[in-house]
């Protein structure tokens, strides 16, 4: 699939997967959906990086306080939705709140879309959609830690220029600002 | 020890260690430096996430196409040095090129200063300095994929603002621009 609609409006397009750590390596705040047993959750995520370029890998720390965990063990799939400054509110109301209770998309006007290669939904919100599986777990009981590979990358065509959402802790966010670019042969 | 000069200049106080991940979790570029067989070294570094608050544990990718890597993996200490915009451009240039002809810190006017934990130096220009061993390893082959602790940190009291810089690839830097204060109980 190159392309999801939602009624008439393409609300994402198909990102090649060489370019993904673009995405992810400013390490921007973002949204993590699960999917188990047909219900649906999403949490904010700050603690993620890339470990290899391509396929693109990424690890991140889902604490096993997060009713998310739960669901991303047992299934081994999740989406890495990247919300930009429009979302900020929203992203910190996602935060601070716990599926265990309350269905966050309809509380906080998340719309869930359905992926392609996973359970989990994408975020239509979002300007970029990672869908995710779960590829090692050996650091999960010692730290947490889940290394996850993405099989399709999705990115909506109508946010042409979005601004990431670094966290600064406790509800501090920064927006990036200046882009500064040199010659660098750094990929 | 709470503070480290240079001449009558104090360019290094302590930091409280959980603090630290206020430093990393935006996911700023920074600077690893390594101390070999009397030999320093630093490269420039963007895979890196927050592992856990305190003690502050960090992961990171150390690929080993690096000359780092070697002494990363025999070592086991570091320190990561967080520059601040002035620095950009040395940044770019020390990950531009490799320890293994030169020595960085002169060629690039970094100033190489003794840490209190760790062999690896601190870099006096960088408004914040952590020195880290290494704890974990056994990620190293699947991923250069390093668990690090960080032991003491350092704050340059006389950067008061610092803008960090998180890289979007190919060296287009993004500096952190406006702040958004959100009331939150996110840590």
């Amino acid at each position: 699939m190159v392309a999801i609609t939602l009624g008439s409006h393409v609300v994402m397009k198909n990102l090649s997967l060489s370019k993904v750590y673009q995405l992810i390596e400013p390490g921007p705040v973002v949204l993590l959906t699960t999917a188990c047993k047909g219900h649906a959750n999403v949490m904010t995520m700050s603690w993620h990086m890339m470990v290899e370029f391509e396929p693109p890998q990424i690890a991140c720390i889902v604490s096993n306080a997060n009713h998310s965990f739960a669901a991303l063990r047992a299934t081994k799939e999740c989406v890495i939705a990247i919300p930009a400054l429009e979302l900020v509110p929203k992203v910190a109301k996602v935060g601070n709140s716990s599926g265990q209770k309350i269905d966050k998309f309809k509380r906080y006007g998340l719309t869930p879309v359905p992926a392609e290669r996973v359970a989990a939904p994408l975020i239509a919100e979002c300007y970029a959609n990672l869908e995710c599986k779960v590829i090692d777990t050996s650091f999960v009981a010692r730290y947490n830690l889940f290394i996850l590979e993405v099989l399709k990358a999705w990115i909506d065509p109508a946010q042409t220029n979005p601004q990431t959402i670094p966290h600064h802790g406790y509800g501090s966010f920064a927006v990036d600002g200046e882009i500064i670019k040199l010659k660098s042969r750094m990929r």
